[in-house]
């Protein structure tokens, strides 16, 4: 028996032929671009056609760097259905890991949005190994040296439309690089049957749940995970889509949302605490909402509280990492929970919640023994399953840290509670190892930013002679506000023990990010380490008694 | 790129590591058993390591004749979790379409039901191939002469639970027989791998969508197509299941939908007809329900809409075969129809719908061209997706007819609308030839079917010599109506042209029906089409001029 291989052919079969007439909405400078799946298709064979027509086959690379536009919709759909593979390239990396990703990867062909992501690719020209062409996702011819560009809209203006060949499931259809906070950065490939398993199964209520009746508008940037592969769910579905076009302001957005009445977006916690600021003082009618998927970091339950009594908006937590695809755990309450008190419902909800269908976990602790789900035992979380990578793409050495008999090791550092919720402690490299216990910086943040005059809150491990490291907060507050490291210390210990409680408290003029907008734990770590960084009073390492050392 | 296997692994993993205190019923003689899925993996790894112990091996094939209980249930999981092979056998088909069917697929091991399904084993002992050990799927072990029997109970008690082997997605996980109303039953085999995405496929909205919220009742029997493949969905989303047992009649429906607050449930019209007649005259609180997916033919719209209006429960019409692992296409209206009047929203609904993620098709006329989406052209529908299956078990000569270049001919004739709605007009053998027009026998049996005084109706095509075929129905009244060949033809006239109605109007006790519950439109033809039957009154054979006669 041989079945049909699993491949993006009926998903782009089904929104062109099923829902032609659906809307995709683009915003770029010059305002809104609207059209219809039907034309989409159209492009997206005119786009494929192009492409062939300048030598790329079956198996090639076509990087892109772009901002969430329909021009690069149509690359997601273009590429893998010519049998070629859609390399997505974070579009605010620094020079160098741009020039690393693009040569790891061989990409022969730049599918580049005009402005800073062109300029960058034209500075790093003569680094790179492969590329040969350079198509600018615009209809306006940058000015440039380069004598290999070309804009998509001459292209596709003039191109044969390709008759789509037949894929195998098995081949890549999709590659990206993780943020590399540590290291260089790792390539993941996406077969096609990981687009098709991961895309039904965000599709399905389990996880996500997306129906044709959904406006999603995609905030998540293309390169992060192919926007958390909702476009791709998306067309499946023939759900409208929405496309808020380079760095989307919450003007824009809550612009965006009143007037394609928007259902379903997602996106990191930052966004949507600016949407709401923005909300505060501005007119903006966001009731066609229902949810907000929030990932990357956890939103404040004050956040999701506020989406809630304010703009009956659901915020909901998910987990996931570029080795998972993005989505890999979605937290709502069981059915049972809808009795239980709004408090109780809120802590479930605060964590990262249940595995999606088709993936599978353990936790493991430092001796490789698996640890019981009792929301007590933290160990490293273990995934496997459809949508999970098995490999980086050519780095055997970190296959090796990376991998065990089949699983991932995350390097989350998890509970997960009776009932079958995940809640992550912290990234194993982020964990405070002070005395022989761990401190979570991920809880000590959270609960700065409940304070309301910390706008944000990063907190790192330094040095320490006796106890190995300690806790350090970097701290953002609010603009105006009057707030003392001692203020800020009595907060914590409302909800924390003295050996908890950061070492110092630095006040820092903004929390410094990753390009894809993390805080970049790694440079404060870096930045800290060796400062002599004058005591926050109150501190508290010597209230550490109660711990035991390990050294 | 290595991804894991598509395999059932996961949802067996999910249901009973995520929702292990989920329930399942099951209705049997004695009452309602009612255990959760972690009780339910239990006794799935002791009936794996059951079968193992007598001799079950990866690759195996295992039948069973069961009704839909939850001693069946664990079948669905343990035999392809072992890497063996779920064959799912008709209870109530004839002995000798039984013995083909246990000797084609060259079964080891049977475990079936008490009562008919076991008599009917022990009838056909000696006429099998390859059986050598029978399970009765019971705690009371039957009075029999043969001595291989054992009832499940007594193996599970006994059993060491297996450790679950890593499967291979390819590997074949179930098996189906075609009801065989045209030459002998045809085998399909389902992989790991289609089972795995259709049962992804129908939790999506696009398709049924499931989720854990719903309480799912299977009425459909558990030997036709696993029952619309919905128990597999069911355990992926932790969902609540209701399993009522053999033959459940209205009574026991109505009572198991208010008792377990059912919300989802799937059937053909017949059983949900009844259910109506049911209500009626007896209290029923059937709130919980929200839909009814119907297969099989469709339903009357008047049942539709006093399910509506009545009940505020939504029949959602389905269609799909033993070779597209059922469910292929659902038919509710799309977003932008929901402003539509009522009416016209029926007009879709009455369709069998929009293809299911993964699925995609074309229309064909006799000449093997492809025809357009206008709503009028009529061909033949071909399908393929990885949920349609690419060759029939053991069977080249078959493959041969039924498909091509990698499309499934699923022998419906059918029409799709410029919305991509698909509507069947009839199954190729049944359509009715006459002059050089088609007549639709589903046409006329649905417009039948809406008569108050009718409760059953099959039209056929009887031979005649200057059309070729002419229609004739078998009517069954409701009991008591005052009803004759003129109201009939008379009611008809309103609709049709006068060269559509039958030629003759047979009134029968009950119209013959297959194995799976549908008309036995063969049985019928075969019944008919030598009888000298009288001429109906009114019969319109001689107003057939405006047809061009093509022999």
């Amino acid at each position: 028996m041989v079945s049909t291989d699993l491949t993006l052919q009926p998903f782009y079969w089904r929104a062109t032929n099923l829902f032609p007439e659906k809307e995709i909405v683009s915003r770029g400078p010059d305002g809104k671009t609207r059209y219809t799946y039907q034309k989409f298709g159209d492009r997206t064979r005119a786009l494929a056609g192009a492409l062939s027509a300048l030598g790329v086959e079956s198996g090639d690379r076509v990087g892109t760097v772009g901002w969430n536009t329909h021009r690069h919709y149509e690359a997601y759909f273009a590429i893998p259905l010519m049998g070629a593979q859609l390399h997505t390239i974070n579009a605010v990396l620094p020079d160098d890991h741009v020039e690393y990703i693009v040569n790891d990867a061989q990409d022969e062909v730049l599918l580049v949005d005009p402005g800073e992501p062109f300029k960058t690719i034209e500075r790093l020209w003569d680094r790179f190994d492969d590329v040969r062409e350079v198509i600018v996702l615009s209809d306006e011819h940058p000015k440039t040296d380069l004598d290999c560009v070309s804009t998509v809209e001459e292209l596709v203006a003039d191109a044969d439309p390709l008759e789509w060949p037949d894929l195998s499931e098995d081949q890549p259809a999709g590659m990206c690089y993780t943020s590399g906070t540590t290291g260089k950065p790792k390539g993941v490939e996406y077969t096609q049957k990981m687009i098709y398993s991961h895309a039904m199964m965000v599709a399905t209520p389990s996880a996500i749940g997306v129906d044709e009746s959904d406006v999603i508008m995609h905030v998540v940037p293309m390169y992060h995970v192919n926007s958390w592969e909702f476009p791709f769910s998306a067309a499946m579905a023939g759900a409208k889509q929405v496309y808020p076009g380079p760095s989307p302001d919450p003007a824009t957005l809550a612009r965006l949302i009143e007037e394609e009445e928007v259902t379903l977006t997602a996106g990191v916690p930052t966004v949507w605490i600016n949407l709401l600021d923005y909300l505060d003082d501005h007119d903006a009618d966001i009731s066609s909402l229902d949810r907000i998927v929030v990932g990357g970091s956890a939103a404040p339950s004050a956040v999701m509280r506020r989406f809630e009594d304010e703009y009956d908006v659901v915020l909901e937590h998910a987990w996931g990492m570029t080795e998972t695809m993005s989505i890999g755990s979605v937290s709502r309450p069981k059915s049972h929970m809808h009795g239980w008190s709004r408090e109780k419902r809120f802590e479930k909800r605060a964590k990262q919640g249940l595995l999606s269908p088709g993936v599978e976990m353990k936790l493991v602790d430092d001796n490789g023994e698996e640890l019981p789900w009792d929301g007590e035992s933290v160990g490293e979380l273990y995934v496997r399953g459809p949508t999970v990578v098995s490999e980086y793409y050519n780095r055997p050495e970190a296959n090796e840290e990376g991998f065990e008999d089949g699983w991932l090791r995350t390097g989350d550092i998890a509970t997960v509670d009776a009932d079958g919720y995940l809640e992550l402690v912290d990234r194993a490299k982020d964990i405070i190892k002070s005395g022989g216990e761990w401190i979570s910086s991920i809880d000590l943040e959270n609960e700065l930013m409940e304070h309301d005059d910390i706008t944000e809150a990063a907190v790192i491990a330094v040095p320490h002679d006796r106890w190995r490291e300690r806790p350090v907060a970097c701290i953002k507050p609010k603009s105006g506000a009057d707030l003392t490291a001692d203020d800020v210390l009595a907060f914590l210990e409302e909800s924390y023990p003295r050996w908890w409680l950061p070492d110092n408290i630095i006040f820092v003029d903004s929390v410094p990010k990753t390009a894809t907008g993390k805080f970049d734990k790694k440079r404060l770590r870096e930045s800290y380490e060796d400062a002599d960084l004058p005591r926050a009073p109150g501190g508290s390492s010597e209230g550490n008694e109660n711990v035991g050392d390990d050294d």
